[in-house]
């Protein structure tokens, strides 16, 4: 395909938010400005803003480095995202008609979509209805989860970021248990992300050091939770010590398949995918202990913190990121569609990686979880394989650029009224 | 008095613990050590602690100018913290026999306690003790609160830092909410420390900036707090925009006098000085709110990690806190007792500052609130004096220094058994 032909790209955020998913966007912008292609346009909320006739030009938003800078270091997805499930293609075509008349107005010849595994469905059903209808629009998927849970890639750009927060907060928060001293001691647990794969709650094993123990325990959703179990175990670890730190996935489940967060009287906000706002998990295991053991608890939520912390990004995160989303554009340029750019590891220490792309029907509404010989026999930690896996994502830091006392993040005035 | 005579220092860390306490504690060191004193004790969880014994030679922590920087950037009581509330003199003399005895016993000539207005009280006995009985120790108070709620003071080291935080993990916040849209709109509450004081609270209208609403409403605890009326404005804010972001204080009250906390489930934990450990409040008004409103809701407590986050400390505080442990040494040093340093303000712009020694009986129990006309008419947000006042505080960074990516504190092996 010769230069001169190139049309528009287009460009959408999906799912969970993170502290990487904006570098991405400045990637794919970056290297679709590079290649060619005229106008670069963001979908507003995902594919179902889309569909509303939602989209903006980006380069009215990154105009200067200095803006492609502060894009890099802004939390949350810029364009907005979705979590919007596209119909199967037989049960409503009416959708797919839809979009691809839109796709066809603003003459788009690559469509770019920075997501999770559920955002790689609509990748997968995008690129088989084109396929399928003889359309010549790419469709390829850029990774992005915290959750770390994507199928066929070594890793997903956000995880690196968040583990980093998390190591950091839980480090800080095991300081700040040694303090005060309590009678009977104390219990502080820490609740993190991650509905079924616990990529997430292992990360607060890197609070461990030279200069700290880490947390005491870890409990990954990847096995079940057995309440008398964990009882036994804080029961055992305040005999040895006066503050408890422990980390529980929000997804652990009671062997019966029950989440531990129901247990309490936490609301059960569900999504368009089926997925429930689980919290309260911590807090159900803090009042439990409290009864129980009769000591002092605390519960803390790492809530979205952990996911939009920018002023705390990984380095090596929010450049593979960047990478990423070049990859994916490049791939889109070069005709690939329904497929994913991967991260493949080639060396931990030092750290190498590089990408290649995958076919999405491989990823999409798959899960990776943490193998069973990541975590340690008795269920209640991470391995040094774990450790050795995470560590090289959270290296460097990318410092925020501080406007009187606060982090900067990229504002176009007026954007912010369409989202 | 001359050099030759000099004997020995012991200085306590009490209270809640701050991202700033232990640069206090490393200026009291260095100024001590600069003065001619031979040792510095640190006594292990403040004046409880010392009553059983515990203390430790900080020369044996901070043995370089390494080890002081990292002490700088620790976050939490380095030597640990209590909440003791020591006997009225009249009541209980064993008391402050015993703890006189120990200072005999250790050759102490100067009394340094890092805390907040409870841990005045002790300054304010102890100096009195010492009067009554003509002991020649000198004991001088060093401010230390996130609360930012001492008298006669500017402002206390410690509030800076987390006012940054607060900042910043609130705009964080808010980017995080634009991300997603709801059918109902959401709104997303953010409970934050201050059991009576709202200087916390109001440090997140600092997320407001040129890229940044900021957060739409805040409610100080210095304000009665009417639900139905917190009700109608979020009913207000959701017909302009989808996502609603208020801060709250954990200890904001009805007008009938009960903490809002209260109205839910949370645990009840009353410490030393009678204080209650107040959490739940966001989670109780988000619970009203989904029922209410039908909107989709989350509460975020910013809990511990406001006070621990050294990760994201103000350079302006972090070296206030050390000028103001060395200014109390060196005010104990020319032979005050019973005095605390506080902070004066001399411009906000540019900002200009320096120490003062004021009587400790004007500052103990005593609580500073925020001035009535620096919250808006309405109770629902600060004023831009408010601001003018807090920004200087969160200027500047401490960068970490990052051990394999996540922040390093200083660590003395075997010392940690000790806490």
């Amino acid at each position: 395909m010769s230069k001169k032909e190139k049309r528009n790209v287009i460009v959408g955020q999906s799912g969970g938010p993170t502290a990487a998913i904006n570098s991405s966007l400045a990637g794919v912008f970056r290297t679709a400005i590079d290649r060619g292609y005229k106008k670069v346009y963001g979908m507003i909320h995902g594919v179902q803003g889309l569909m509303e006739g939602r989209y903006t030009d980006l380069s009215e938003h990154i105009r200067t480095g200095l803006d492609a800078e502060l894009l890099k270091r802004t939390p949350s997805a810029y364009l907005g995202s979705c979590r919007y499930k596209l119909p199967d293609i037989h049960e409503d075509q009416e959708v797919y008609k839809k979009i691809f008349q839109i796709l066809d107005d603003l003459e788009i010849d690559c469509f770019i979509y920075i997501g999770g595994n559920d955002s790689m469905d609509t990748i997968k059903k995008l690129s088989d209805y084109a396929i399928l209808t003889g359309s010549a629009v790419r469709f390829v998927g850029c990774p992005k989860t915290i959750d770390n849970d994507l199928a066929l890639t070594d890793h997903t750009p956000g995880y690196g970021s968040a583990a980093k927060y998390i190591g950091t907060s839980v480090k800080e928060i095991i300081r700040d248990g040694w303090s005060l001293e309590t009678k009977n001691g104390q219990v502080i647990i820490v609740e993190v992300m991650g509905r079924n794969a616990g990529w997430l709650t292992g990360a607060a094993a890197l609070a461990k050091g030279e200069d700290c123990d880490g947390p005491d325990a870890i409990y990954l959703p990847e096995l079940s939770f057995d309440i008398p179990k964990f009882m036994e175990k804080c029961r055992q670890l305040l005999k040895k010590k006066a503050s408890v730190v422990i980390a529980v996935s929000e997804g652990i489940k009671t062997p019966d398949g029950k989440y531990v967060s129901e247990l309490g009287n936490a609301t059960d906000y569900v999504d368009a995918f089926g997925h429930k706002q689980l919290t309260g998990t911590a807090r159900y295991l803090c009042d439990v202990v409290a009864k129980e053991i009769g000591c002092k608890t605390r519960s803390i939520e790492l809530s979205t913190l952990q996911r939009a912390a920018s002023h705390s990004a990984s380095r090596v995160d929010i450049l593979e990121a960047y990478e990423v989303g070049g990859a994916a554009m490049k791939a889109a340029d070069e005709g690939d569609s329904g497929k994913m750019v991967v991260i493949q590891r080639l060396s931990d220490d030092p750290y190498q990686a590089g990408t290649e792309v995958k076919d999405v029907h491989k990823i999409a509404n798959d899960e990776r979880m943490v193998p069973r010989d990541w975590i340690t026999k008795d269920g209640t930690y991470v391995t040094s394989e774990f450790i050795t896996y995470v560590r090289p994502l959270i290296q460097g830091d990318v410092a925020p650029i501080m406007v009187d006392g606060i982090p900067r993040h990229l504002f176009v005035p007026g954007f912010q009224e369409q989202l």
